[in-house]
């Protein structure tokens, strides 16, 4: 897999990958950004919630109970001094729709267990929990 | 830090950070995308690319030595089986400008080292090697 950040001005990067999709990032405000994006760690996070999140409508779509709706809710604790790292991750399933919970449950741990490569990653770095809600 | 990756339709996802920035994500064409972003695992490498970047453009300006341009291209080696991990990572940052080497090295070093939390992070998954280029 490649990439590559390209640095605009101020703290504004635009990063392209190989099939030409482009992200904006920007600073945190009290590191000199001004809301041009999301900022690095942000993407990280929301490579973890997406990535779970498409293992999730991929199993329960082979299950045959795909869902009307569904959100990752993703949070992290942090710590204060530099690196500043993730040392605890919560992911919230939010589900709409007939999915079965047991169905639901099995889909997310074989998320979690076995296909999502980035909680894989991410969990050496800090603990990933989780839990699923209906709305 | 906090995020919410919603489900738009097939393999599509959208992200939206505490800000309100959005970022579009999409599964890769062999698992059902069809192109309507990066794939989470894009979005993780982004996202460490552009920490480091970050971080070097603000230790130049710091050093008084700004570049007129830099980019940092990222590439990875992945296992073949699930989940589907980095093995190994590889930064390259390029610069154009009157940087002094000493400088840039410096710099790259204390973002490895010190400041960047993505590198913290992924470190913990898959080693991280890095070269810097002038051009």
């Amino acid at each position: 897999m490649k990439t590559t950040v390209t640095w605009n001005q101020k703290m504004q990067f635009t990063a392209t990958d190989e099939a030409g999709n482009t992200t904006p990032m920007d600073a945190q405000p009290e590191h000199g950004g001004e809301g041009h994006g999301p900022t690095p760690k942000q993407l990280v996070l929301e490579g973890l919630a997406g990535c779970t999140a498409m293992d999730v409508i991929a199993i329960l779509n082979k299950m045959r109970s795909p869902p009307v709706a569904l959100r990752v809710e993703a949070s992290t604790e942090m710590t204060e001094t530099h690196p500043k790292v993730f040392t605890a991750i919560h992911l919230r399933y939010v589900v709409k729709g007939d999915v079965p919970v047991d169905k639901l449950e099995k889909a997310i741990k074989m998320s979690q267990d076995t296909y999502c490569g980035v909680s894989a990653m991410l969990r050496k770095a800090a603990p990933i929990t989780w839990e699923y809600a209906f709305e």
